[in-house]
């Protein structure tokens, strides 16, 4: 069981779009923005370090669902938490919740796949990840 | 059984990201670009004349794997087929593809719904609507 | 003489771009998030009642310089400072601050125009909005 | 006297702001677009190329007169033309123009440097891109 992390998000004037809400892909950026936060400040190993390391993450599914438009004004934020980590990947369930009444405006999951920036190619998560992951 | 349609997309330097690939979020933008596209030169009725009707279309549901990096200098262009077209929600399926090679860079699902721009809510895709996307 | 306002701004990954810094032409959304930021916050007029009373902002002018790239894990700020507001127009200069360090990443002028929503054309910028910007 | 070339821009859906308007910022997109491909086409030494030799270009300095509002529906080019080519920088003049009817949205100048992606310092321009920059 791994636990979940919450991330404050900014919505910004570019990421509104003709509708006057938020512009359907940037909730991924959104989910992003809380996963390389929450891999900083959660787990104890940013984005940085990695590629320092040697690796990077890239995204390879996204599954989302949109229940609720969000506006210019709207406060968010981005709960997020690990269902599985394993071989290469590392499966992601979020939900990007409007913080003035906790209604969930997108839900959905992402995997992620850690690569070998020297290969190029997916690689087994190293154990220390892992166990670094596994709060 | 619905036509598919292919419309070329050019991949722009603000696309591209740290991994210097296209940024995973933008491929979302690839998909609307190449619908906005479609509904204007295939099924004949523009956004902008779903606006001028008192119509819009959002986001709700998207599913989509990664197969394969793009970079800036790739040609590629996106496939797109209506599943299905009933209540308020068409049903499309796309491909994003390589054009020197064919190969899938990217496949999935998205699901937009019709909105009254008026009440805000969804709404029966109109009878007309249906007969044009039936090509 | 009119008042300098500061809002710190959060660097996003989507932010990034091939050369592994904020790409340019995201400083200008930073610049704007702290304008509306500003206007809200420190002006006490925000850009949704400016659309509630007819009228909406947009860019006449913007000269940026770079000086300084900014990676990823910049924290940062946007300082501004009106220097004038007269007929439709605003001017404002601008600085993006490393917070570190104090040091200037970029900075510049922009020029804002006040438009009318019903007709699309500038109109002159109503007092009580000279008198708020007096601070 | 440097040549002028034309690139034709795509407005996308992600472009277009609260204001229905492509948003301010993307303009400076179409730009390096524009330069890009013109490195590429008319150049005849791509972004790709410059890299390999251990090159990159940033940018130095933007202004920019917005002077008409786009639309999503707008067919739009970028005319660029080089004002000078000397020690690590090179000024350009740009133009985005409406197709319909040749009127300038938008123009203004941009300085980019070369920087040695080994040492991240400005560099000369090499003398074969000076000569190549010559037609």
């Amino acid at each position: 069981m791994y636990s979940a992390f919450e991330t404050p998000i900014e919505i910004r004037p570019d990421d509104i779009d003709m509708n006057n809400h938020v512009h359907y892909s940037k909730y991924l950026d959104y989910v992003l923005t809380a996963r390389y936060h929450q891999m900083k400040e959660n787990y104890k190993m940013s984005m940085e370090e990695f590629i320092e390391r040697g690796y990077t993450w890239v995204a390879s599914k996204v599954e989302i669902n949109y229940k609720r438009a969000l506006k210019l004004s709207d406060k968010i934020f981005v709960r997020a938490q690990i269902d599985s980590a394993r071989g290469a990947q590392v499966v992601l369930n979020f939900w990007i919740i409007k913080s003035e009444n906790n209604k969930i405006a997108a839900e959905g999951q992402m995997v992620f796949s850690i690569i070998s920036t020297k290969s190029g190619r997916p690689v087994k998560i190293p154990d220390d990840v892992i166990e670094k992951y596994s709060v």
